[in-house]
């Protein structure tokens, strides 16, 4: 580092200031300007803009250079920012530009497009590449096309439709269970059911052991889903490698094959997770946001949004899951480009048309029947469900991640993912709720029942008959009393619902990556059918009830009921109680049905879900597992609300020596190493003087430590060296005596942001959150009293809300 | 006020401090906690949570009344946030609470969901008024319903359609035009020509005088959109009456007057306008809201949502809109609130059902063809022709708004809509597609031609047969050479589109409501269906062509060309050309057009119109509308990119006398009225002392009257009265001699933002913008140098990019 940062290339020498003065370019403007008045100013920019120019590229290296973070560090917003702006200035000055840099101003402009271009398209291919390959992979458990071993079941049967091999629905002969190949023949016997079943378990056992392994042994930070961390990062705190290539690549071949494995867990999550990763690679090609923390993470909120616009085909409701759950500083302006790339992504998506249809959702569903206004009740019942079972899962899950964690149990990964797919398969096989995958039945759930439906779900005590409408393939449902089959599937649904709210509880948060959106759609699709088929029935056996009667006539078998809303609904609540998202999921759910109708039953199911979570549980589970691991997140939505103020805070507390500092002369190089030496604070305010205690500036360590390790390189200076953080100070040796003066201004920030002692801390707070800072200098009348950085202010909240904060902090 | 605010009132008598010493509320917390430690406060607090209690209410009252800000001020949002908590802290504190305090925790808790679906109800209700409204307005033009002369045409014919007296397709017996009530019969000779037009002027004329007679009369804020000042007011600006109930009510009745009178101009913007008052009058019934200027906005942001999801039906764009265009602060919190709001006011509008259909939207399209690749070139073209269109309106518009400011026919507002709407109508009636309404001509634009259709703009030169497809209302569009009805109507849409893009540059700002919505979709339109018919034509002559051989097949007169699709897309680019909207524009449109595959033509559209419109103009209307009208609209989105420092832009500038301060002790009362009278500053730092120039505080002008009041109606104080800002005061006449000591402590803020003279000013507009303060200090090692307001930073801004700050600020 000291090679490449001599002391030649780390200052520029301003001349037309009339005397040679090394300035350096993070205060260049600073010294300049100062009390230069504002026509004067621009009369110096232009004068100096040939000599900077030269030294343009240079300056820009030194600054990268010097704002690589630490990992597990924070990043300072307003500083990134700033560099950001003098980048952009460093391209755009001057007055005659050559083409070469007009070019380069062009390039500059159209960077941003470009890089959320790419982003989308790659998170679009890698969504298609992972649904085409879990496809395949959940079917492969049932059997294997014969010809085309490479093809799921739907595809195989599919490419032989016109050879007339169709058997039923969604089988054909080319299509053969494990029985059938393992025995040679079709059957239904009980020995083919064990030999599927035992396929079926041991297939599932070596996908979820292989996908334990990869990420164990290549990414560990493969494992979840995701999206507490990927919030976290955007909050502007650094974890190396949490989003590169590698997470990028076994993540993306772990997915499939836990989703292949039956595991209770979803793609969608870490699809977020992935899409972020590709946004981070592709940020890297473009030095303007890979080397820019802050600029990364407008690119990085745009990648989150293509994330779930490609796990569900949303690009709307992904855009808006970004806005609201996931980013942290959202400038309006990356809106615009958020979309872009989240459209990209989805029609990438589309292109590759993993889900065989012309629309872009998953689960495309038309309703021909309008709600009731009764049905606002049951619907608002389903709310309250929802967020019971959301606040029930959060507690027990963090729970059982607590004990994980502090138990022996953390340490066998792998045998904790095999157990739990043992459990889960042999427990699931049997129903078929459980056994298809969960996008399918959550699939199968929503539906209506019409004509062409042969499912369980279906199978009313009616004769069916439909009248006509006008339009051929708008049939209406049947209804009546419960068939033997729907009887069947009623138990199922219960049992299915049961075993997936528990088993869920223990698959989230292991170490493969567990995604679970589709696991709460699943669990509120299934207590919403059971409602639905409940209310069905309570008109069917009391038509005359004058709640519904105006609006239900059952002359022809119809019903005004429609179950499948239900589930919709349901799956909603549920999600909205785990996760407590909001406006994105009544969003992403408008987007998935495409009627406006609906929207009013799913936003009040929203609601009720919301308050019923947040008043048993108070925070959603992604809030959860970032409080769970320690990270230093400063929750915007929650208003700070104590009366402390920012002298109640502050470092150093009463009885704690005093705070680290610098004095702006006369320390010696001896001095300021014994300082960085002595602790790991992340810089060091400069006072004028120890008698005045006056804030003069604030310097980084690192920018200290590198500025140290310039000046041991020069001959002259030795530890004696006196250091002189001011704007003038001594020339040369006849005025000190024995010892060169070390100048030091130039790593000197002249504005940090202070706060007077009386400033109450939710102003504090607020000044975190908003403008992005590390710390904040506390000053009483000017003189310094002490430091508060983000950490903190949330170990002040910790304490507040009455927790250990030595104890919540990253253990 | 003298009378309301008594110094008993005023002051909170604190015992349990040890010492009768008399605090603010406002800083109350401060002097208990300073220096407290948090556990001490906590206890400090616990103790004297009775005695607060007492006073809360009074407090209350005190400071809603210090709360008050003058008209055309800007808001401080930090101390509107720190008062609104302390607020709930006052509702919330104590232990055990009585069943009304429980209440009360409940009602303030709730206040929130309950305004904004009263304000929802009310802007649906107001909308579907003015709806109803302004149908049967511009249907009166025509003719009128002789049973019933409260029906517009289409409800008039609608109630008599079973007495199968329908003539055509919209007009029936019972509907009668001018001509034949005057004439007494049917007929389409030229003196009955003469005699409708005749009629359509006349009423035309009077709609509009009478609209600029209520605005000017009874309401002058009700003119213009209001959109450039409903952002102003919710970036921080106080414009008293701009929300309130006249301008309400004279908006709601002059809009449909000004729109029936086939001026070129919407009821789209106003609606926002409309929508914001019902907001602001709601906001008046929650003190909560109502008293506090902070809180009030964000119901307001909630409101210019409601305001698009009725203008339209698109619930979602409208939060959007509210989101990207309109909203300044827009917590994350009150993004679901707007959601609630939006829908309420949705379904509310629904129920009144203005459009007559079951859909939402106001045109509500479907569109059975995809588009095709190379289509991605004619949209892009459009986008750039929207550009260019909204660009030049924006300078026109600007340059017309300018001269008329400036010149006498400002001062003639009523003959001025009297021209106009002469002009307007004499030159629109002789062509339909001027002669209707404009969002009839833009819903019949976007159509396709099918089957059914029997405009001109469907007489196609090609024997008509259709393809069955599986569904029967899906009907294919025919195409082939032109037809005469087509060429005919091609002419009139030229000369529509020539005619609307000028006189839209006159009418946008007259002292009427005129929205701009809906004429520069109109425009668009226009523009876009001749360019679809024209690509049609092109595609129809070339039938071989290799871009579109393979997906065109001729051969039963389809074409694969809507034009419909290319006047929506048309219709996106010049209304984002001209306002700059992105994301909600085309939400809104997708929302319009219900599918998701045509986002992309409209995306590409939006993007191309957005970055053409930047290139030529810089601005959209309305930022240009803000800027010409001289509000204090700090942008957000456009970066502060100049290097100029605090120091650049504080005053006092070099040479102007210094800062007007206040020494924390000895000035008195005689001083400090001087120093009121002397300026119209909105407040002054307080210092330590003179020599020093620490600084110590800042107090607010209203304040400082407020309290030298007080002072006045104590018997004791004299003019020569030394007053103390500190909180330890000599107590008694005997150490001071002549006169009593009068405290001022608790006016004092012990906490302002202030940053050092270095700071670039790049962070102090991100420091002002992001906290939303009034003011800034300016420090120089602690040393008091200036003071920059929010005015200061929008001088130095308009001074850097070349304009004459006080030429532009409020003139």
């Amino acid at each position: 580092m000291s090679e490449l940062l001599t002391p030649r290339k780390r200052n520029i020498s301003f001349t037309s200031l009339g005397k040679e003065e090394t300035i350096p370019l993070h205060n260049f403007w600073a010294s300049t300007g100062y009390s230069a008045g504002t026509k004067k100013l621009q009369l110096t920019r232009r004068q100096s803009g040939a000599r900077l120019n030269e030294n343009a590229a240079e300056g820009l290296e030194e600054l990268d250079e010097l704002a690589n973070y630490e990992d597990f560090h924070t990043i300072d917003w307003l500083r990134e920012m700033s560099r950001n702006r003098l980048r952009h200035r460093q391209i755009t000055q001057g007055l005659r530009k050559t083409f070469l840099q007009k070019i380069r101003i062009l390039h500059d402009a159209c960077s941003g497009w470009l890089v959320v271009l790419l982003i989308g398209m790659a998170a679009g291919t890698c969504a298609g590449i992972i649904d085409i390959a879990t496809k395949w992979l959940i079917t492969l458990k049932m059997g294997v096309c014969t010809d085309k071993f490479w093809l799921d079941q739907e595809s195989c049967c599919w490419l032989h439709e016109d050879q007339n091999s169709k058997i039923d629905n969604d089988s054909c002969a080319e299509w053969r269970s494990w029985a059938e190949i393992l025995g040679g023949h079709r059957g239904h016997g009980a020995s083919d059911y064990a030999v599927n079943y035992t396929a079926y378990v041991i297939i599932a056992m070596m996908f979820s052991t292989l996908a334990a392994v990869l990420v164990k042994n290549f990414a560990p930070y493969a494992c979840g889903s995701g999206i507490p961390e990927v919030k976290t990062i955007l909050s502007g705190f650094i974890i190396r490698g949490y989003l590169g290539k590698w997470t990028l690549l076994i993540k993306s071949v772990t997915s499939p094959l836990a989703v292949g494995s039956n595991l209770s867990l979803g793609k969608e999550g870490p699809l977020v997770h992935i899409a972020s990763c590709c946004g981070n690679v592709f940020a890297h090609l473009f030095p303007k946001y890979g080397q820019n923390e802050a600029k990364k993470r407008e690119v990085l909120s745009a990648a989150a949004a293509a994330g779930v616009s490609v796990a569900f085909g949303v690009p709307i409701g992904g855009v808006l899951f970004s806005l609201e759950e996931v980013s942290y500083y959202f400038p309006m302006k990356t809106l615009w480009r958020s979309f872009f790339c989240a459209l990209t992504a989805a029609f990438v998506l589309r292109s590759v048309n993993p889900y065989g249809t012309a629309h872009f959702a998953m689960f495309y569903v038309t309703y021909n029947r309008p709600w009731l206004l009764f049905e606002l009740v049951p619907f608002a019942l389903l709310g309250v469900m929802g967020g019971l079972y959301g606040a029930g899962f959060v507690r027990a899950n963090l729970f059982w991640c607590r004990f994980r964690k502090n138990s022996k149990l953390g340490k066998f990964p792998i045998l904790e993912v095999m157990v739990i797919t043992l459990i889960t398969v042999l427990l699931s096989y049997p129903n078929p709720f459980t056994r298809m995958d969960a996008s399918t039945v959550i699939n199968e759930l929503v539906q209506e029942c019409g004509p062409t439906s042969h499912t369980n779900l279906c199978d009313y005590n009616v004769t069916r008959h439909y009248h006509g409408l006008n339009t051929t393939f708008v049939p209406a449902s049947p209804s009546g009393g419960l068939g033997d089959g729907l009887k069947t599937a009623l138990w199922q649904l219960a049992l299915a619902f049961l075993f997936k709210c528990i088993i869920t509880v223990f698959t989230f948060g292991m170490k493969i990556p567990t995604g679970l959106f589709i696991p709460s759609l699943a669990v509120g699709a299934l207590m919403g059918r059971i409602v639905g088929i409940g209310v069905e029935q309570l008109v069917y056996t009391f038509p005359d009830n004058p709640m519904w009667k105006t609006d239900c006539q059952f002359s022809n078998g119809q019903s005004c009921i429609t179950p499948g809303l239900y589930a919709m609904v349901g799956a909603a609540a549920a999600l909205g109680g785990v996760t407590r998202m909001t406006v994105s999921l009544v969003v992403v759910m408008y987007e998935l049905t495409g009627g406006l109708q609906y929207i009013v039953p799913l936003m009040l199911a929203t609601m009720f879900s919301k308050w019923v979570g947040d008043a048993l549980s108070g925070e959603g589970i992604y809030d959860g597992h970032i409080r769970l691991n320690g990270y230093p997140y400063l929750e915007q939505k929650r208003e700070f609300t104590h009366t402390t103020l920012a002298a109640d805070v502050m470092r150093p507390r009463p009885g704690e020596p005093p705070l680290k500092v610098i004095v702006q002369e006369g320390m010696t190089i001896y001095d300021l190493e014994e300082l960085v030496k002595s602790n790991t604070l992340n810089g060091f305010p400069v006072l004028i003087s120890n008698d005045s205690q006056r804030l003069m500036g604030f310097v980084c360590r690192k920018d200290l430590i590198v500025a140290l390790e310039n000046a041991h390189n020069k001959p002259e200076v030795t530890e004696d060296s006196p250091t002189y953080f001011t704007l003038h100070c001594p020339a040369s040796v006849s005025e000190l005596g024995n010892s060169n003066p070390v100048r030091l201004f130039n790593i000197v920030d002249l504005s940090p942001i202070a706060v007077s002692d009386h400033a109450p801390m939710e102003t504090v707070v607020e000044i975190f959150a908003k403008l992005g800072n590390r710390q904040v200098l506390v000053t009483h009348n000017g003189k310094l009293l002490g430091i508060i950085t983000k950490k903190d202010v949330l170990r002040h909240i910790a304490e507040l809300d009455g927790e250990d904060p030595e104890k919540i902090m990253f253990d």
